[in-house]
């Protein structure tokens, strides 16, 4: 019983179902096919706003080549100390910039707040001997399970943007947090600030898609060169791009996201007391301590530790195609403890 | 009627097959699913010998991954002017490796030869000014539509090597050159003296599956970290693999290049001396002059120059699906010209 | 009356001297000249074993030069919060490393203690997904003033070599470390483990001259091509190799070092409870607040601010050639406070 | 009897003079002195317009940061195959561009010709596939000893401005140029349509100190981060300042560029029919043979061999303190041949 990852998931139907009715016929690659020339239409109808649209296979690809857009090699991008571009991309955004370097914050619950913000950036030493504050990079949902508000994100944004720096919203789990929060794709990106969004489909049902979608689409001027560059342009672009307009038009990320979510949220109601976050998408935080974890461990539940192995914290994430099954025995385990 | 490239094609059947049978249930990502867990065996058994396979979804990312692994940034790359790596990928090469830089080179029908290499290296000054020699690229099948002998590679990696270089095989076309020649696998690779490969199969059937493999283990050391980092290791690596698989063990590499290059040699045959290149996989380059492109494009046949527009030469590429009645009526238009 | 930093400094004569000397007749470029050939052997007596010596112009360069050559464009250098290479060169490390992560560390009065670096690096996970740990880097004198004892620096060093990293040391203000310590130059750096050393004659009297000095002369293979490759070899290299000569050789690095920690410590003593680190070298750090700030500037004191302005604290630095009636009238003005 | 390279010279009487007078005090550090600040107005003076001047202490770092302003990583590069910055800086572009591609073109007699330039930028491709062409660079004086005259200049200029790259000049030996040229220094650069020019005073008598200058001003946005982040802002950046400000304000420029002129032709005019190119500067090049390169050897005359050295050419560089009476010996030893 599996609760690694919602990357461990696996395709949903409809998304396989799309990238097969694509495979017909001879269509130009590198873009030039009717599914990928759809992409801004057809994200820009989910976001209600005018937007640049570009499909990768990865998270790590679209966060970083939207971070190298936002940066110059000098710059410098603020995110917490869980951010997933600061933990777990081996370093892909200074390697994407050539050099710019992650300012580590901290926040609660994931996320970053504007007041920790404009103390931060207003005490940056104005000079040419430091890297120069350049871009804001905040998790959606956050990397502690947690959603934004609207007003938060707003709040981070005008901070961001009186000062010259550009925002990019990791939406690795955008899905996930719409759900929780209930509002418009637009309420808590472009309408609040937001520069450029990773557009995240792979954790919730694709086989492999990430769009990085421009609300400021004056960014988008290198990043289309920069992807081909960084080898990630698919030459069958088409498959990609099919992947995204699925996930979109058809709803699904609605589904996934909502049958993930609620799983989660079993199981965080499950955890009580032991809860660490909140739980407002499809990743719960738990305090088991180290017998916890090995008595459920004993019972079949896979998941890894959060932190230090030592630190008895826990991290169990819900996928799409979680077995509400397993789920249900785990809130008993859970509840048992 | 599209010649444009192979990379219009579809994806065969078997492999869009072998992706919905490995869509079942949870696997663990970035890797340690049980088709991942396969490539180096099936590879291996492939290509004849012990291998390190390494999956990834486009050519750039498989050929500037294993460049970056074999040439320190301040490293030469030895390869031909027309070479992919130095024409197509916008730089790719240099952006992986931090630096490295192409040392072009003149060839004969899209080879290069042990002799030039030989020249150029031992006429490259010794001294901290310079770039170091690092690596050689050659493309099997070449960017010419021709196929080097296992003589031919096996002369050009004991000049590398007897003088400190590596080196790579561009092999998006590898399946097309090894119909051609008729012989093992190894006997063009590893055998002749080849380190790494990058071992094509979009191209030829695939959505987007490339497996960058290792003959020369020892360079393996930091190719997963750079990997990582560039974001080409995909979370749901499963789905990458078993494309891999598929194309390697059902063999469809075979018919699937079988065809192209048979629909390739017809068009070759109708080309009669207009020919530039013999064909040897499934790529036809053809003096045409600016009437006789013009008088197929207005037949319906689609294909790009190749060069400038007014050389008069045109690229004519038959994919593993390309529909033979399309070919017949091309062979006719091109015996009427 | 300037008390901003060591770097606003003279050329002390014996060493401009040493210039002009070197002035005669036409000199091999690029290193191929008597002087430079002299460094390894000079440097090494000075040292007390063989080293490998590199002149360069800057501290950036001889910083960041040595950490590319400690770690790979994945790895992670690990170093304290208030570092040069972390706060006051633009980034530069993760330029010339291709992108290498600096890990920000907490530690008392300018120190890394081998307790916390051990405890941060047992705690970082194995995994191609983070930064692979592969320097750590120290400032000696430190950042705020202090010097590290020989046995702090080999358990330091002893933590990182049995994980597997390497140790530079920032070595700006090397000899003001030396003159509080009386120890011999190796007991602090290749006796203790130190595997490299930027080893600073700039601030303490040369014009612009740095060494890079390998202990461990196995990791020179590619420093000297990364310097060429960045610019930093100077052509006329015999001018900034006779400054080091002069500089080690005359003793002046001693007669300098030795009058600016002078200074220094007749300020500390007159900032008494004021004093924020204790003084081992030649910066003083001080708790003026606001007011003591302004009394002092309006009193013609010139220096910066040390922290963000609203602090209260400053830093105060005596240089080779600080003017003593200058730190006459500071102490006086401290005492009055 | 050295003719190796212009850089074995020793430092003008003037040049060094003049850092020694700027010796007194303690001075800001960074730019922040009154030499550094006057670097703008003299430098404007001596091209006859507005220009932003910033001193680096080598040549590859002054090359390097220029075109690392002027075009992005995946930018095309233009220049001689015999360019210094091809073959003399072990990949500097590329290291401070991460990843720029030079383009090799050939010219006679060391030039670049407006025409071949525009037949090669109109084949460029547009694609996202292929680098971006960016920027231009020629070296005045020409790596082959010639001058480009300002119609020259001007027919380049038009021809990269009109497809959008900008123009850089590698200036190492400008001084020698302007001489031949007779003309002002504006008319073979700013007035040309140069947007920056890399100018050089280190092979003409200076210690070590090379300028920027900028033409097009909107083009200095970032470089001033990337000479900091590259470590070729000095932190005593008086010393270099003050060198060229002496080489420019007390006219030595003219007198050592003059001599050095006027030795190689005498010594182009010994070669007589020997000779490879014009002598429009101080480099001479020589078809000698082997034997005519071992009797000169014999004799004493020291140079290097100019291409293989099965080639017989060779390569003789008159310094601004090049010895009168070895010039006449090799003069002589050359007449004899």
């Amino acid at each position: 019983m599996r609760f690694f990852s919602d990357n461990t998931a696996s395709i949903c139907p409809e998304i396989l179902a799309a990238v097969a009715a694509a495979n017909h016929g001879l269509a130009v690659g590198y873009g030039d096919d009717p599914w990928t020339q759809r992409l801004d239409e057809v994200l820009g109808a989910f976001f209600g706003t005018e937007v640049r649209a570009f499909a990768v296979a990865t998270g790590t690809a679209a966060n970083s080549l939207a971070l190298a857009t936002l940066s110059p090699p000098y710059g410098a991008i603020y995110c917490l100390t869980e951010a997933h571009i600061a933990c777990d991309e081996c370093g892909a955004p200074g390697f994407f910039s050539a050099g710019a370097q992650l300012e580590l914050m901290e926040g609660e619950h994931g996320k970053l707040s504007a007041a920790a913000l404009a103390a931060t950036l207003d005490a940056h030493p104005v000079s040419v001997h430091t890297v120069q504050p350049a871009a804001v990079s905040i998790s959606q949902a956050t990397e502690l399970g947690t959603a934004y508000r609207p007003a938060e994100v707003t709040a981070l944004c005008e901070v961001a943007h009186t000062r010259g720096l550009h925002v990019h919203m990791d939406g690795a789990r955008f899905a996930n947090a719409l759900i929780y929060l209930g509002c418009h794709p637009g309420d808590v990106t472009w309408r609040a600030g937001v520069d450029v969004i990773s557009f995240g489909a792979t954790k919730n049902g694709a086989l492999a898609a990430e769009a990085v979608v421009f609300f400021n689409r004056g960014l988008v001027r290198d990043f289309e060169l920069r992807r081909k560059r960084a080898g990630h342009l698919l030459s069958k672009s088409r498959f990609v791009s099919a992947q995204l307009l699925a996930y979109v038009e058809s709803g699904v990320w609605r589904r996934n996201a909502g049958h993930a979510n609620a799983m989660a949220r079993r199981i965080g109601e499950a955890a009580g007391p032991r809860l660490l976050h909140p739980v407002e998408a499809n990743e719960v935080f738990v305090a088991l301590g180290a017998a916890g974890k090995a008595s459920l461990r004993a019972a079949g539940f896979e998941f890894y530790d959060w932190g230090a192995p030592a630190s008895g914290a826990a991290r169990l994430v819900a996928a799409w195609d979680q077995d509400e099954r397993h789920v249900e025995a785990l809130c008993a385990a859970l509840t048992a403890l």
